[in-house]
């Protein structure tokens, strides 16, 4: 096998990844993309720093193992928590969402105010602040973590009242203090673009760090001569736990087909 | 060591079964006892079968290693999913929850109606059916999965207006059934004893497995010559994640002064 051939390995505590994933597969149609759900230990933005390090370690290796080209961390707790760790034990060159996100929302504000919406790990983290703050000292950013937005994903209930209740009580404080730019900093908060946007109101720009992700890592396969040039990339997923509910998550909120998900307990 | 002094286990996928505990400690103050919070791989109640009996024969073990003298499987979901396999890896005779939980519901209830809430995973199993149509095949049960109380519990919401909103989303569609008796089939769920019972009003009994639990322990130790007679029992706090966060929460959410709680990895 060419090396351009090998797959792009995709990792996410569970199902948000999938978005990356979409970003990935939409840019990039003719690569084989290998995605992992560690679904066995979802979520991870409850956990500790120690905890995601250690499960994102034991996924890079299993990804590198397969021969991975390129290494992409899809989940925000784990770029935020994991991501030097991960390029210690990853043959291939990692790329997280944290700066690909950054790096977009520091383009789309006008203001130099953003505001940053993830898990609580993510929050604790710092990492977009920090990030942001590299590409602009002069950057206002406010970090809050959205805890219940996961679960309220995961139910199903993305277009409900009550999910947009939640996220008023998460985010209306902060629109008095006039943020033009938010990162939906968790890979399932695109699903709630609709009840956020009705919270914020229009003025606020909302940025998905999944589609910034994919041009970054387009970016670096063409400066590492590894982009496959052939037709039509084949797609395999693999979960930790319950890969039938996988597929049909998958199907359902994503509209993805995944085929038959391999199972691959820890 | 007598064997009386050997301590009660008491295991849950994370904070939950602190409820169990604080029933245990309150009925049988002498007895000395190790909970394990299992933080890392928190929740159970929307993992598979396989992984919840994995999970939790790992526990047994780990506690069964510790010398306790019976084993509380204080998590619902667990005690439906694993309460066989945990039997087969235990030293001690085992308890879990949903027994106890059924026979308090089954005697409590008039018009033989009951209704059981509880986590995706102990609905899709029926165990609480089971076993109350074990116990009198007249009964008519319902059962039905409440996913976002345990993150709505987590975040400290359980007095807000919208977990009621949540609680009526999920429960309302039973009222107009005369449930007369509803079991709260996951040991987060006592925290919202408050709003549920506004939704359902107050000719729903609300029955909470933790009491029928520690009593059943109770009756355990008795009947084996176990009980420690002794004054004024110990206590000791594991989680395999977390342990400091484990340490606020179960202050802040229950009252519990854990003092250091131990870390074990898996």
């Amino acid at each position: 096998m060419k090396d351009s051939e090998r797959p792009i390995g995709i990792f996410d505590s569970g199902l948000g990844g999938l978005t990356v994933f979409k970003a990935v597969r939409r840019l990039m149609p003719s690569e084989n993309i290998i995605y992992f759900g560690d679904t066995a230990r979802v979520p991870y933005g409850t956990k500790s720093k120690n905890a995601v390090i250690s499960f994102s370690k034991e996924i890079a290796a299993l990804l590198s193992a397969r021969g991975v080209k390129l290494l992409i961390v899809a989940c925000n707790t784990a770029s935020s928590l994991a991501l030097e760790e991960v390029r210690k034990v990853s043959k291939a060159p990692v790329i997280g969402v944290i700066e690909p996100g950054a790096r977009a929302a520091a383009a789309a504000t006008v203001n130099k105010r953003i505001l940053v919406a993830g898990t609580t790990a993510t929050v604790l983290s710092g990492a977009y602040g920090r990030a942001l703050k590299k590409l602009d000292p002069g950057l206002l950013v406010r970090e809050k973590a959205c805890p219940l937005f996961v679960p309220l994903v995961e139910e199903g209930w993305c277009g409900k009242k009550i999910t947009e209740l939640v996220a008023a009580e998460y985010l209306a404080p902060f629109k008095k203090q006039r943020f033009d730019t938010m990162i939906l900093g968790c890979t399932h908060y695109p699903l709630l673009k609709k009840v956020i946007g009705r919270v914020l109101g229009r003025g606020v720009r909302l940025v998905d760090s999944a589609e910034a992700a994919a041009f970054e890592a387009r970016a670096a396969l063409v400066s590492r001569d590894l982009l496959n040039p052939g037709y039509g990339g084949k797609i395999r997923f693999i979960a930790s736990d319950a890969p039938e509910k996988f597929r049909i998550l998958a199907r359902r909120l994503l509209g993805i087909k995944t085929g038959r998900v391999e199972v691959k307990r820890f």
